[in-house]
C-alpha cells in the first residue's frame, strides 16, 4: 500500500517533517511561516516549508519545498489543481504522498487544499468519499465534539453517512483518546421516524451496524444539541454540515461581537476590567484559532485544513496536531475503521 | 373560494376573534389562558380559547369553543390529527374554515398544528407545500429575516423552494412592511456553482424569476449570514432550515448561559449590576419569546405556532401577530403570490 510514508519504517516516518502550505490563508506568508518558525524552534516536531522560493519572506533556517504557483481562494478547486501543477497545495499534497512529509498543513482554499490530497494522495480503499472533520468546542470536558461532513461533499448517500461515523469515530479515538466514541446523526428530531430519507435509511444502517462497529450509535441529535457533553462525533452530509457549522460559527462571532461591542462602552470600563478575566476562560476554547483546524478523513495521507484567517497560533496549533496524529497512525486507524457496506452504493 | 372567514366582508372577518389553542405548549393551560385574558383586558382584539370546559382554569368572561382531546407534545403529528378529531388544535383550525375565527395561535405540538391547519383549513390554490416561517431577530435594524422552511417539509423540489421565496416575500411585506424583500437561498457557498442540485437549481429558477415576481433575488448566502441586515428573506429546504434554525436558537442559549453564569459569582456582583441594564436590550430582541411565533405560510387561514415553552407574554405576541396578519390580508397575499411552475413538479 502507498500510503502517505508507510513504506518507512515507524522511526522514519516519525522523524519526517509537516509540510505547510507557506502560500495559503488571508494571511499567508507572514502569519504562516511564523507559526513554522515557532513550531521549529520550540519543539521537536520538524517542518518544511512549500513556497516559492524568495517570496515566502524571512524563512530563517527552515526548510523548504519549491512551488511557484499559488490557488487562491477564489479559485475553482478543481480547475486550480488541474491547471496549477506547481502549486503549493499539490506540491504538498505531493510531498506526503512520496514520503517526505508526514502530513500538510493549509490555510488555504479548502475544496482545493481537498482536491490535491485527494488527487494526489488517493482515496484509503473502501472509501466512498472522503469528508471533512471539524471539532466544534465543548465547555463542559476537555475534548470538542467532532462534526463531519463539514462541507466535502454537498450530497450524500446513506453508505457514506455511515463511513463518516467510522472515520469520524477513528479520528475521536487517535485524536481525543475516546475509546468508545458515541456517534449521533443529526436529523431534526430525536425519533428515528424524523428526517429526510436519507437520514431514516442512514440510521436503519448504523442501528443495524451492531457491536464491533467501534462506536456507541446513539440516535438522532438537532442543531441545539452541538454542545452536549454526551456526544463525541456528529454525523450529517456536507451540505447541512456545512450550514451548521457556519450558522454555529456565525451565530457565537455575532454574540461575542455584540457583547464585547457593549463591553467597550466609557461607561462600563470598570465593569469591562473585572468581567475580562472570567470571559478569556471561556472565549479561548471557542476561538477556531486553538482548535487544531479541520482534517480530512479517508484520504491516505494526513491533512489539516486550518481556518482562512489563521494566525501564526492557529498555524502552530495545526502543525502540531497534524505531527500528533501522524505519529499516532491515524490514516492506518481511519482505513481500519472503514467497511464496505453491504447494500452497497 | 373557502378562504378563512372571506364568505364574511371586511368588517364582518376584522371584528372576528383569534383562536387560542388553551392545551398546546408546556406551560399550558396557565400561561395560555393569562395570555389569552392580557389581550382581551388590554387591546381590542377578540379572543376565543379552544379547550375542554372546566379543565382550563380561571378563564374569566373569556369566550371559549369546547374541546375534550389534546394532542400531546409527542403525539404522531399525523395520526393525531385524524384520530383526535375534537382536539384543541382540530378545533382551532375549523373554527378557522367555519369563518369563526381569523387565525389560530397554538404553542402546542408543531406538526399536529401543522397538519391541523392543512387538514382543516386546506391548502391554498397552486400552494405545493406549506412552510413554516421564523423570524430571525436583526439587531440592525427594526425587523426581522424571515427562514423558510423552517421545519415543514424534510423533502423539497426546486419549485416548493421557488414558492417558499414567493410566500415568504409575502409574509415580509405584510407582515414587516418590506416593499421589495431582498430573498437569499441558502447553500454552503455564495457562487451559484456551489451547494446540493436542489440549490442549484433552485438557484436556475429564481434568477429566471424575473422582475415582476415581488422581491429582489439576491443569491446565495451561508449559515453565517443569519444576521446580515441586508436580507430579508431566507429560503431553504425544511430540514437544512430546522437544523440551522436549532443551531442558531442552541449556539445562542449556549453563550448566553455561560455568560450569566459568569456574571452570578459573587465577585462580579457590582460588574454584574453595571452591565445589566446594557445587555438587556441585546438580549430581549434574541428571546424567542418576543419574536410572535413562527407563521404557517401556504394555508388558507392564518395559522401561528408559538415556541412550546410560551409564557404569556409569548402568547401575547403570538395573538396580536395573528390578528394583525390576519387583518392585513396574508393569506390573500400569499395565494397571490404564488406561482405554478413552468416546470411543474
Amino acid at each position: 500500500m502507498a500510503r502517505g510514508g508507510a513504506r518507512l519504517t515507524g522511526d522514519e516516518f516519525n522523524s519526517l517533517p509537516v509540510a505547510v502550505d507557506a502560500m495559503g490563508g488571508d494571511r499567508a506568508p507572514g502569519e504562516i511561516v511564523a507559526g513554522a518558525l515557532e513550531v521549529a524552534a520550540k519543539t521537536d516536531i520538524k517542518v518544511v516549508l512549500v513556497g516559492p522560493p524568495g517570496d515566502m519572506g524571512d524563512i530563517g533556517d527552515l526548510p523548504f519545498l519549491p512551488a511557484h504557483e499559488v490557488i487562491g481562494m477564489d479559485d475553482d478547486p478543481g480547475q486550480g489543481v488541474r491547471r496549477k501543477k506547481d502549486s503549493t497545495l499539490v506540491r504538498a499534497a505531493e510531498a506526503v504522498r512520496d514520503g517526505k512529509a508526514m502530513a500538510m498543513v493549509s490555510a488555504g482554499n479548502t475544496g482545493a487544499a481537498m482536491a490535491s490530497a485527494l488527487l494526489r494522495m488517493g482515496r484509503l480503499p473502501s472509501v466512498i468519499r472522503p469528508a471533512i472533520a471539524t471539532p466544534i468546542p465543548n465547555l463542559q470536558r476537555s475534548w470538542p465534539t467532532v462534526l463531519l461532513d463539514s462541507g466535502a461533499n454537498a450530497e450524500c448517500t446513506p453508505p457514506m453517512l455511515v463511513q463518516f461515523a467510522q472515520m469520524g469515530a477513528a479520528f475521536a479515538r487517535k485524536r481525543y483518546a475516546v475509546d468508545m466514541p458515541r456517534v449521533a446523526l443529526l436529523s431534526i428530531g430525536e425519533e428515528k421516524s424524523k428526517g429526510s430519507p436519507l437520514v431514516k435509511e442512514t440510521h436503519a444502517l448504523l442501528e443495524a451496524g451492531g457491536a464491533d462497529s467501534g462506536f456507541d450509535f446513539v440516535g438522532n441529535v438537532e442543531g441545539r444539541d452541538f454542545f452536549e457533553p454526551t456526544i463525541d462525533v456528529i454525523v450529517t452530509d456536507g451540505f447541512t454540515g456545512n450550514v451548521a457549522l457556519k450558522t454555529l460559527e456565525g451565530s457565537l462571532r455575532f454574540l461575542i461581537g455584540a457583547v464585547t461591542e457593549i463591553l467597550a462602552r466609557p461607561e462600563l470600563k470598570q465593569a469591562a476590567d473585572d468581567l475580562y478575566p472570567h470571559l478569556l476562560p471561556l472565549a479561548a476554547p471557542l476561538d477556531p484559532e486553538n482548535t487544531g483546524g479541520a482534517m480530512l478523513l479517508g484520504v491516505n495521507g494526513v491533512c489539516v485544513i486550518s481556518h482562512g484567517s489563521s494566525s501564526s497560533v492557529a498555524i502552530v496549533n495545526a502543525i502540531t496536531v497534524a505531527h500528533d496524529v501522524a505519529v499516532a497512525g491515524l490514516v492506518d486507524a481511519v482505513a481500519a475503521s472503514v467497511t464496505t457496506m453491504p447494500a452497497g452504493d
